[in-house]
């Protein structure tokens, strides 16, 4: 199996290993489609997911197949690269390789964007009763949860389960969770309005959880207060400086300011953290570094690590301090602007000529809160509303990656605003549901 | 639980209770919409499914939720039905209830309408090396190991595995076999082929194995040599009179007039026979009568059964003999012709009136076999080739149910025919890969 790369591979040409083709690898190996190299692309999953809109997915508006394009057709074009659909296991930092279940790739530069997974802080034990949202299965699985409860709701005569299941908590109110929470308020109140006939969903309480002081907390003060009104509006009940300790089947253990609680809800989601992704750690372990709490590989301002030459770290799973000391964000276009800036690094060092010095340039911020409600930041200008949202709107379709994906996704957001409709509403992998009480 | 159904019923009305939201049964309810009545509408998923295209699911050119309708959304304003989410689980002929896992519902009248399954004349054991296309879930399976075996023969090594992973069967030459078996040809001949770097994927082998002596029995013989014609044009290897005596991981064994063959197969996709949703059983039992040997109910020409009163199946689950002497053929048409059908005995009782005759109306049949070739029989017509195909794309788009769908699935239809590519091609429900030879 050692011998797998080198079908492709001619001798003279450097050797470039992509490690995720999410937003920043895939932008990486399309800037470098011209050059002289040997690309191997390689992702376990075969499609880039668009993953901002994964919570539409979650709630019923779009279909997985719209925000998710097959890696291979991406770059079917692209003659220098290949695409691998495995899963990166380590590095063999001295052979230069690396080390893939099914055998090991030789790399002469690798780039590992691999991105994150949603993070428990320690209790994993608690994604059963909360799932996070980072994957289309898992978007599969919040949708059939949501869906589920109004179900059981409908059915039962208890009320006080009734009830239960008409509760949705939505833990941490970042992008996703104000997303998910608006979202779900507004399929309550509007789409499922008169689908059921014992129960009203439009009484559906959504909670969303904050343990921080204020929603959007990457969004300025006046933006997160706008966002908040917004919520409100809608139905959504936001409680800020309330921390989860516990989480059981049906029950969600908060602490806040006024002391202990318990939240009865049935459905659950997790939108609190991100830790990156574990090849991150085992990247750090090889070079003899650590990653920060967050499980991020701390990178050079070049995306550089220490301890491994040659390998560097975009996107999601990459710490990076700016200039100025702040962060840069973990999201879709700061990947973009890495995968863009390194494919310059690979540019110059065929070249040889000296790499430039990256240069984040903050294009701002948005976030969703539901229908003609959103707010964004671009450069210094702040919308929120409906400008905010027509932006939005604007500029999630110009970043979706196929233009097919991009009709459809047109076609069946005005079907959703006109209609109140959303019609992906399916309850999938799971034939027959037995709710408890007729055990 | 006992009293659930209480909840909307009122007393003075007949309480009309409907198995399934297939064609069958929610033609009926839909037919039923004035009438004074307490329907019920049970079906165990929460959306009417369009089989016809269920293939074009397993094979990466549609969304699940694009052929799917949550049947909420479908009788939202319909006040006189309630829909349940729940498995019947058998009937009290006595108590005149339907037994549910959750509970019991009360009935004046009964229609079941819980349609087929595939069927591996009793060697289940087979599903798992050969699964068959009637559910969503069966459809993204089949479309994650078509599209897996591609992504393995590009990373093996070995010219036999090779050869096998790029080897497809397709056992049944009934519409569904014939359209996949079509459709995987041309996925293999145009979408994926500059998607690989190490094989060519046109080199793929698709064999259409079918026990009879032609392909599409159903239709007759003119139309039967055009559709292999067609076949033989895309690249399909029809096998006829050939029949599989035993399926193994990796190799289909089959008999035919050369004799006993083995052939090398890593994928392999049932189409080969249908038969009734187990619940046609628990009916014929309690009722006291025999299902026929594809466990469908045998029913009288009103859609009646002996044994039991106010019980009517309908659809696939019904042996129903026509005055002509032939069988009700398995087809979307004749299921909504029954219910059609039922909805007029309903009316009919509703008035004490006496019921019509059912009366078949046989407008026609059609398959298509891949990019501009189909066949058709329109009462007295018959069609192939392109005129053909775009009778069934009308018609097909015609009678799919929400407007929305019909928008989205011409978009992506006009986009698959004239971009060759399928963009729906998503391997999900499975993170990580490890083909065997790496073990």
């Amino acid at each position: 199996m050692n011998d797998k790369s080198q079908q492709v591979s001619s001798p003279e040409r450097l050797k470039l290993v992509v490690i995720g083709g999410g937003f920043g690898g895939l932008q990486l190996v399309r800037s470098l489609s011209r050059e002289p190299l040997d690309i191997t692309l390689i992702d376990r999953r075969n499609f880039h997911l668009f993953q901002p809109l994964l919570y539409q997915v979650a709630t019923g508006g779009l279909s997985p197949a719209n925000i998710a394009s097959p890696l291979r057709s991406l770059v079917r074009r692209q003659k220098n690269c290949r695409v691998l659909l495995a899963e990166a296991e380590g590095f063999d930092l001295a052979a230069r390789e690396v080390v893939l279940h099914e055998g090991r790739v030789p790399f002469d530069i690798c780039i590992v964007a691999a991105g994150a997974r949603h993070s428990y802080f320690g209790r994993d034990d608690w994604e059963a009763l909360a799932p996070g949202l980072k994957t289309i299965e898992d978007a599969t699985e919040i949708r059939g949860r949501i869906l589920r409860a109004f179900e059981e709701a409908e059915q039962t005569t208890d009320p006080v389960r009734r009830e239960a299941l008409l509760t949705f908590v939505v833990v941490g109110a970042g992008p996703t969770g104000v997303e998910l929470a608006g979202t779900l308020m507004e399929i309550a109140r509007y789409t499922l309005r008169r689908d059921f006939r014992n129960i009203d969903p439009a009484g559906a309480q959504v909670l969303l959880v904050e343990a921080g002081d204020r929603a959007l907390p990457a969004f300025d003060e006046e933006l997160s207060r706008r966002a908040a009104s917004q919520l409100a509006r809608l139905g959504v009940v936001v409680r800020l400086k309330t921390r989860v300790s516990e989480l059981t089947p049906g029950a969600v253990l908060v602490e806040s300011t006024g002391g202990p609680e318990t939240i009865v809800a049935e459905t659950v989601v997790w939108a609190a953290g991100v830790q990156g992704a574990s090849i991150g750690q085992r990247l750090a372990k090889a070079a003899g570094i650590d990653c920060d709490k967050s499980g991020r590989v701390p990178v050079n301002p070049d995306f550089s690590i220490e301890g491994a030459r040659d390998i560097y770290v975009i996107g999601d799973l990459a710490a990076c301090k700016l200039p100025d000391g702040s962060q840069l964000p973990g999201i879709a276009p700061a990947a973009m602007q890495a995968g863009q800036y390194l494919a310059q690094v690979v540019r110059a060092r065929l070249r040889n000529e000296p790499a430039p010095a990256f240069r984040y340039r903050d294009r701002g911020m948005m976030a969703t809160i539901g229908r003609a409600a959103a707010v964004a930041r671009l450069g210094g200008w702040r919308f929120s509303g409906l400008p905010a949202w027509l932006i939005w709107l604007v500029v999630h379709l110009m970043f979706l990656v196929q233009f097919q994906n991009r009709l459809l996704v047109l076609v069946q957001w005005a079907w959703n605003y006109f209609t109140f409709n959303r019609s992906a509403r399916l309850i999938t992998n799971e034939v027959a549901r037995h709710p408890p009480e007729a055990a």
